[in-house]
């Protein structure tokens, strides 16, 4: 299989270090452009991420020394990674797909775009149907704010076993993900910020549509009811999410367990290069999962489920973790990138 | 008036010194006798609590050479606060009760004896009728777990005025609230744990007894179906509880805040020495509470509460922050001995 | 005594803040005017600092209506406290000098300037008499960078009994002295940044002038070699330095220990409003100072010394804590316009 | 070559994990045997370790199910690693060695016997000569303090070139670096404790065996002077250390960069499995190093090191950081055992 070139839009950001650095050695694709703002367009990429690369490796050999230039098309490539701040990225993703990009966008501009898939390649796969029916030369997919990513994969197991209802979704979400330099330090160590702005609104809406059905009038939303508190705590990486799920047939916290154990989507079917192994690990301890122990479970593709019990006012509740910078933003466009591929669809 | 003689069960605790500094020129109480371990006993108290005494201020100096007894009945006081560990409080307090001290207790030991008050000053003063049924000739009255004593105070506002049916409540706890030396630091620096043992069971009954009618029979629990995610988080001190409500009645966000707001208790009504000003504080910012500002709001002993807002799935959500050592545990403790003192009852 | 009316240039900066909360019932001084940037000028000042108050305590009562304007002479007081950015406060400064105010600067634009004193009120109340030298209307008097305040106190008690030679200072310094937004939480969570721009500079040449003596020629340094080592930790309030010292003369442990806990300056014999009562406290303790139990010794002004030993290098070393943003900062200033207050020199 | 099988004395505690994990897929060694405390003697390792295992990745399959056995002679392995608590080791390890075992032991009880080399691989390989001098049938070589081990791989670069006369050596350590459950959250979170019981000393004495040299009659220390301030902070991994030192010729920041990162020790030379490509990185950033940001470099055995300049009291400053578990302790020692059987002396 040849490789096939991309581009990163906004590589010098947070999310655009983890694309440079997941594909590092990538299997399937090459890097060949790389696309900033203005002010660093010109630069060396380690000229211009020069004191803000915030990965705890160092920047890959081979991005050290190419260029960066502006998020215009003419870049050299045939698919785009869009990690532009959303200020920005809505007109230069469309711009790209007009110009015949392949756009895989991490940015929630276009996220609910009639036509435009919001994709988990572990639980809407069939979504990509909707790629024919974008107009533009290119095309747009995007993935999910970094929250439901997560989540979203235990509703599909829960929806597809028992149905599923409703959620009460409280998260504690780590500070990589409000980018950098994002919160101040005064702010959250030591602390809890109760409110990440836009982000309750994104953790009731989004599961919707990717967990919707595909009609021939663009997708349905599913019936499903969440309600959520967003919470900033001073962890470095890793979303923890508690939920309670109200369920439409009956079941035990066994069944559930062996359900969320079992779950395979089409990354681990198709053996994608970045799918993690299993989607999701249900871990006995009772005091898992953690940031600090769980984060890394399947490369940081994984995620990781604990203390599934009973509820008193819903059904069952549980505990998530998944890694908001990988499962949660760029290694899940990168899965949705391979599973394009892997489709043929590029 | 003349000052109360106190005593203090577990005065080398975590929660022990909080009463130690509480009672720093209280103007109705006067320490006389401090109670701890065996191990402790006969030491003065600054070398029994050396290397553990943990408060930001120093020492008070009317409690420096004070020497510390066992904890065994014989301790020259009229009033005893408990704040022994719960493997020892049970048989002690009951011990103490017998022999016609007054026992407020911090511990969980006798939270659900039938005769016994499960007492949140502001909440359920007319509790304290169940005194008169304990047959012993001392008394014991018990406060809750942190983190219930803060948000429960919002529950009987809610309740009052519109009936409160359902509670889902998502903690997220301090380190304080483990004790010392608690959760080791390999644990928790970065971290979240999303366990805390038996928290959970405590958070979904605790309030039933508080906010529950007094009968011949005992107290009747309130009617309410709550659930609980307890989680552990990097924090020094301070609980913050983010809340989803279900109302018997009608209300809107003005009609909860306005309500909130103006919610008054027996402590506020009779002026005690340790009652906040306002019970319950709301702010109006969007990103409060937050345990770093408002902690000490009513010098620890207010519950701060920010974001109400409609819930999708319930009727109303909102986050609350209140001090677990001090409005959760030795000064709640405190305001309940003053508003027996302001009874008459002791 | 007569009130003196005082403004505060850049009072929705940090330190700015803590002014504002350190005249709140000052017996000596009353806030008169608020200066901030053009973007603040003719808001409330609580609208002004709206997001952006970050003490944990509410706005004080008095300030919160009061109308900010912009930095420039005109503004209705006698003295000002300069908690302006370094950035701008150079000329601005030197502007309402020149107008006839007071002023009194926590910024570092005018610290060496021939004829400016920077003061530390406990070390080197002598150097006042360069006031009369500066040619303006009005005067400046400037504090030292917020590491410096608290450890040249101690230089000062060991210089006047021992003399001083050397000094190796490693400081590990509060987040809340790079001001808000200061650090970003991803640069410092869990994690320690062995740089503060321009802090080495600051630490090895500040005390040289602090300590020295007053000729006919402006302040003739003091004759020490420091060598200093600056790293910001995640702390929030509190700079912990440990230092090593060579004496001119024999010491003992003993000797030094009396002789930093019976330290007295001129605060201190003059009783002014916001001295602690020891300027230095020594503890005996084998694991203090800590911020976490000794930041606010003597309401945040007192430098806590403890592990006072030998030093198989140098002398003597030992380690210290003060309050950044009051001993370090604000307090300082206010301190050092007491004592100017108390001498009639305004 | 065949093999060298190895048990783990303390394979539960914090280094014990390290070394577990360090062993999993190793080229030369193969983990035959366990040994703990009577209390786990008997489990499984994956029981054993149940809630005590910390490391970020799960146990390595190959541990999970081997039996757990008391730490006595007869284990069934040529040489063990020794991470016990240093209040049992010093009898275990001297019976292990008369017993016939190789042990390569990171506590601290035999690190200054008369024929025991305190070893670095990269700094001392020629102390390996004191083993023909042991009288026990097997042989005890130790490794350093994980403060220690870091910092004097730059000494012998710094002794090599130039001579190194004096050090000031100040110390910001992880948590990890205290076990588990080590340091109590209370006492370290948003905190400095400006003490580490017995680590000053250490720090100060255990370099100048290390980079002593060898005679008929034993280790001749060193002669260097130093003096350390060691502080804990809230760090999860990785130790920084600042450093001042005196050297005895003339050196410039140009020589002393180079020489440091042209050093090499013998583990570079044989190309070791463990050993790290560059013993020594030295960044020119500004702000470096970082544990955030440098912890794993050389995959944990590597010290990184930064802003080497000149220093105003001694000669040359800079800042270190390395792996406390991994170049300080678990990488060390098995970087000292690849050492051994590379010579042939197993």
């Amino acid at each position: 299989m040849r490789k096939t070139s991309v581009g990163i839009l906004g590589a010098t950001g947070t999310v655009g270090q983890r694309f440079i650095q997941l594909m590092e050695g990538h299997p399937w694709f090459k890097v060949t452009a790389l696309g900033a703002s203005e002010r660093s367009a010109g630069k060396s990429y380690k000229e211009a991420v020069a004191g803000r690369w915030k990965l705890s490796a160092d920047i890959p050999e081979y991005a050290r020394d190419m260029q960066v230039e502006e998020c215009k098309s003419g870049m050299d490539c045939d698919l785009v990674f869009g990690a532009l701040d959303s200020s920005v990225a809505g007109p230069i993703e469309t711009e790209f797909a007009e110009e015949g990009y392949f756009v895989v966008s991490n940015s929630k501009n276009h996220r609910f775009d009639k036509n435009v898939p919001l994709m988990s390649a572990e639980v809407n796969p069939e979504h990509l149907a909707l790629l024919e029916r974008q107009k533009t030369r290119g095309k747009i997919i995007t993935n999910s704010n970094c929250t439901i990513m997560g989540i979203t994969i235990t509703f599909k197991a829960l929806m597809d076993a028992f149905g599923l209802e409703q959620a009460a979704v409280f998260s504690m979400q780590a500070i990589s993900g409000a980018g950098y330099p994002g919160i101040p330090s005064l702010d959250i160590l030591g602390n809890v910020v109760p409110f990440i702005s836009g982000e309750e609104e994104k953790t009731e809406t989004e599961p919707l549509k990717i967990l919707g059905k595909l009609t021939e009038n663009g997708i349905e939303n599913a019936d499903i009811k969440i309600t959520a508190h967003c919470n900033r705590v001073p962890v470095t990486d890793g979303h923890t999410v508690c939920v309670s799920v109200k369920l439409r047939d009956e079941a035990t916290v066994e069944e559930i367990t062996r359900t969320m154990s079992r779950f395979k989507g089409e990354p681990q079917k198709l053996n994608l290069p970045s799918a993690p192994k299993k989607a999701i690990v249900v871990r006995k301890e009772p005091d898992r999962p953690q940031a600090r122990l769980d984060l890394m479970t399947g490369r940081g593709m994984t995620t990781t489920v604990g203390r599934i019990r009973e509820d008193n006012l819903l059904d069952f509740k549980y505990a998530t973790l998944s890694h908001n910078t990988m499962r949660g933003a760029a290694g899940a466009a990168l899965l949705n990138a391979e599973l394009i591929k892997a489709k043929g669809l590029i």
